[in-house]
């Protein structure tokens, strides 16, 4: 394991079916005021939210609500909430809902007693809160961001058609408890289901395809890809099948909670552009994510031939008996291609809305990072587009 | 994932060389009065001690000292160190050692306020505190138990001749935080070097050969367990290899901070053997596993057939062509077996100390447990330890 790094993930994750019941035990530690924050209000209408605010009052909280926090939470609507927040003198703000609203609420969390922009100093800068913070806690009804335990929140300004994510570096920014009940995420539709696992499985790439090779890491990572290529298999089949759920449920907090990016210094870059075409499109970020994943994946193969022969391997089963590594390689992304057949992602950023002549600013507003094997230039993300359309 | 669970390890890690530059900057959030505690004194060979006493002082801290925290330590010196604490008014316990010294911090921890006698609420009722206990902080000189993130002590009561491991309920017995530098662990001779590597190796098969089959918990374990096999055979030639040791550090940690047991119920038999022959010739812990472990396996392959061939397969590299699941499952515990045979692990109880006359005793205080594929009764137990001389 290269370098030095800490770790610390003290969120409390109440996991299983009915996991809801413990959201009571959780509520003593905090002020009476909460904010219940959702999205557009599906938790209405299969029995979340009654649960949920059934529980607050139970627990004598006073209530304040953030309702129709968009699937790409907007500045403008993080502002609203501040408001909100404020106006409440929220003691704690409870997250209902995907990973949105969970980024959402940490968002929130670190803009209600921030006396700057928060826009400009958390997104633009980068900066950490030197402000009072607000202890988040999540109710997950949506499996993929692994949002519920990670100090990450991704906040678009559609205005200046930019969608970035700021990983805060203090842990107290993690939500403080998050509830998984792989029950509430059976109803969603199958399109926003597939959406969540690719997200899943490209956080495990983006950490995944990075130097510091062999380690811990990536042997956790490649489990965690191969658990969740054999329950994506059986969900899309069968999305009732609990088993097969509840498993990407899990697999989904591990890949993004920062254990498997110990050690490595990770990759972004799919991330990067599909997050720049969201914020020209607002489509659903896994369709982004998938829509340009192997154009990229093929154009920095031969920078890493053989991290792409490993994984074609011990991912995806590929037999190296009597070929080159290259050819190895380009056989596990063509398996990873069926399967993202398989599972009826969106291959084509064409279909997100992407039209020709949008190209040159959605790579003109591509974040470049450099923990990849490759750091492409605008040029190149340009053709990765044009290849992705 | 089955059932239902919770997940929470609130402890901070400081991974790295160098690590210890850290321990200052956590002293501040304890009180004064710090108990040090420590084992046979090589710390003061090889610096450590000078580093942590020199950083505590610089915190202002009141120390005081318990040494020779012995490798199984005992419920004498428990007691002993509980009038150590109490004197010293202790706010902070901070273990400098392995996995003994870590576990008996906690231990301490948990007594030192306890109106009762500890061994018996603790170790005989299996009760959990409801004293005040004390923060417990980790600085690891020796890679295997996991000690340093989870809520487990083990005690031994030598007149007893039983030797019982607590993992206590409350995340708060967890250390609060962990420095983990690998560079402290290279000192260790080959022999205590390889035992922690099978210690390391059996709490993942502890948790990996139980029911609930093919779950997230089982990819994770199997990833754990391949960078383990990796790490080992590099370290066993190469004992100063910097990666290899580091990736043994970090997997120790991952093996047994209850991550891959959640969605699990877990065996546990080779530790409740293999902790009776520690009782009886205070053994070195890693070797009373490995010496009952291929016994104990063979035995309990037959009523987990497909699990046994899946751990030849994915951990061994077994390849199953043409060949009945028994024979696979076979090749794999013989992989096993030479793998355990290149690390020099001790493979024959008598080696330990054990004569076949306490075959009977050992076999009593074996505690029978019910998480496994099959539980052995004390026949079974006779018969494994007969077969494991």
């Amino acid at each position: 394991m290269e370098g030095n790094f800490t770790y610390c993930n003290p969120t409390k994750l109440y996991f299983g079916r009915g996991a809801v019941r413990f959201l009571g035990g959780e509520l003593p530690k905090y002020g009476k005021n909460v904010v219940l924050i959702y999205g557009g209000g599906s938790i209405k209408k299969n029995g979340i939210y009654d649960s949920v605010v059934k529980i607050l009052h139970e627990g004598g909280k006073n209530v304040a609500e953030i309702a129709g926090v968009m699937p790409n939470p907007t500045v403008e609507k993080l502002y609203e909430g501040v408001k909100i927040a404020r106006a409440h003198k929220a003691d704690l703000l409870l997250a209902v809902g995907g990973g949105s609203v969970c980024d959402y609420a940490k968002a929130l969390s670190v803009s209600v007693h921030c006396k700057e922009d928060p826009w400009e100093k958390y997104y633009l800068r980068f900066e950490e809160p030197t402000c009072e913070t607000l202890p988040v806690g999540c109710v997950l009804t949506m499996a993929g961001t692994g949002s519920e335990m990670n100090a990450g929140a991704v906040i678009t300004n559609p205005a200046q058609k930019l969608k970035i994510g700021h990983v805060f570096a203090d842990e107290k920014i993690m939500p403080k408890f998050s509830v998984l009940d792989p029950v509430y995420t059976l109803t969603l539709p199958h399109y926003q289901m597939a959406a969540g696992i690719y997200d899943i499985f490209n956080h495990i790439c983006e950490q995944y395809f990075s130097g510091e090779d062999d380690n811990t890491s990536d042997y956790l990572a490649e489990g965690l890809m191969r658990s969740l290529l054999h329950s994506s298999r059986i969900a899309n089949k069968d999305m009732q099948n609990y088993e097969a759920r509840s498993n990407i449920m899990w697999t989904a907090t591990w890949a993004l909670n920062t254990l498997i990016s110990r050690g490595k210094s990770t990759d972004w870059m799919v991330h990067m552009i599909g997050q720049a075409v969201g914020a020209h499109t607002d489509a659903t970020h896994g369709m982004t994510l998938s829509a340009v994943s192997l154009a990229y994946y093929r154009h920095v193969m031969p920078y890493a031939l053989p991290k792409f022969r490993r994984f074609a391997v011990q991912v995806w089963g590929v037999d190296p008996a009597g070929k080159t590594d290259a050819q190895v390689a380009e056989e596990g992304l063509s398996a990873m291609e069926a399967w993202m057949r398989e599972m009826g992602l969106v291959l084509h950023i064409a279909e997100l809305g992407v039209r020709e002549e949008m190209i040159d600013g959605i790579a003109e507003s591509t974040l470049l990072l450099e923990g990849g094997y490759h750091t492409p230039d605008k040029n190149e993300v340009k053709a990765i587009l044009k290849e992705s359309m």
